[in-house]
């Protein structure tokens, strides 16, 4: 996996509550399985930056709605930062691949939940941190 | 996998919202990857009978309260129900085998959320449903 990607998914009507699909074994972006874990983001609040060396990312927002902005800075012509809310209303998963810096921001009211199928365990040198004001984007634009 | 397990996780405090760990490719429990899908048990819903007879399903509940009953019909000595209530409050691991009957219901006041990290790929023709009333369990009761 070198490519950011963002895939439609699909939530199935039920009686009782709906059905989310996530990610299967044949679905693109999907490698292999290392862990599975859910961050919490909530109402205003901002995790960033961060780049994994080795972890592909596929997250999925089944609750409340999610910023995410991603940042490549190998790309020599193209330095931007790009952006893509989802929630349940917009719900697709997002694939990051390693080397790529990312940050999200709770803008849903309540408490968001986004689901992190991650293709190796997690592990603390594996990734690298910069704090919010090291990368210049404006959070607080809508 | 044959046994029914119940696997304490954790739940990290971190700014901005926390880490709620799921599941590892060395946990107990996990043998492979098939699929991650989400469903939702709004309150006072139910969601009973069903049996897979491959899967084998690893349940989470992020958000939320939910109510679990299995009930495994080929013991000859133990037909008993047994519940257990899952929420970020009890935050454990619901490891259910192929081949018991299981059903649950949305016990918080908001809608419920159960992560599912199933060792194949959904496909109907592997389940059986029974309707609700075909097995005697008392769903009304605290």
């Amino acid at each position: 996996m070198d490519k950011v990607l963002l895939t439609p998914l699909k939530i199935i009507d039920a009686k009782g509550g709906r059905v989310f699909h996530g990610i299967k074994k044949n679905s693109q972006g999907y490698t292999e399985f290392g862990e599975a874990y859910f961050s919490e983001i909530r109402h205003n609040e901002i995790k960033a930056w961060k780049k994994h060396k080795r972890m592909t990312m596929n997250l999925v927002v089944p609750v409340g709605k999610v910023k995410f902005v991603i940042y490549d800075d190998r790309s020599l012509k193209n330095k931007i930062f790009q952006e893509v809310i989802l929630s349940p209303s917009n719900y697709q998963r997002l694939t990051i691949p390693p080397m790529i810096w990312f940050g999200f921001k709770g803008i849903a009211k309540k408490d968001s939940i986004i689901l992190n199928i991650a293709d190796i365990l997690h592990e603390s040198t594996e990734a690298e941190n910069k704090n919010i004001e090291e990368l210049n984007f404006n959070w607080s634009k809508k």
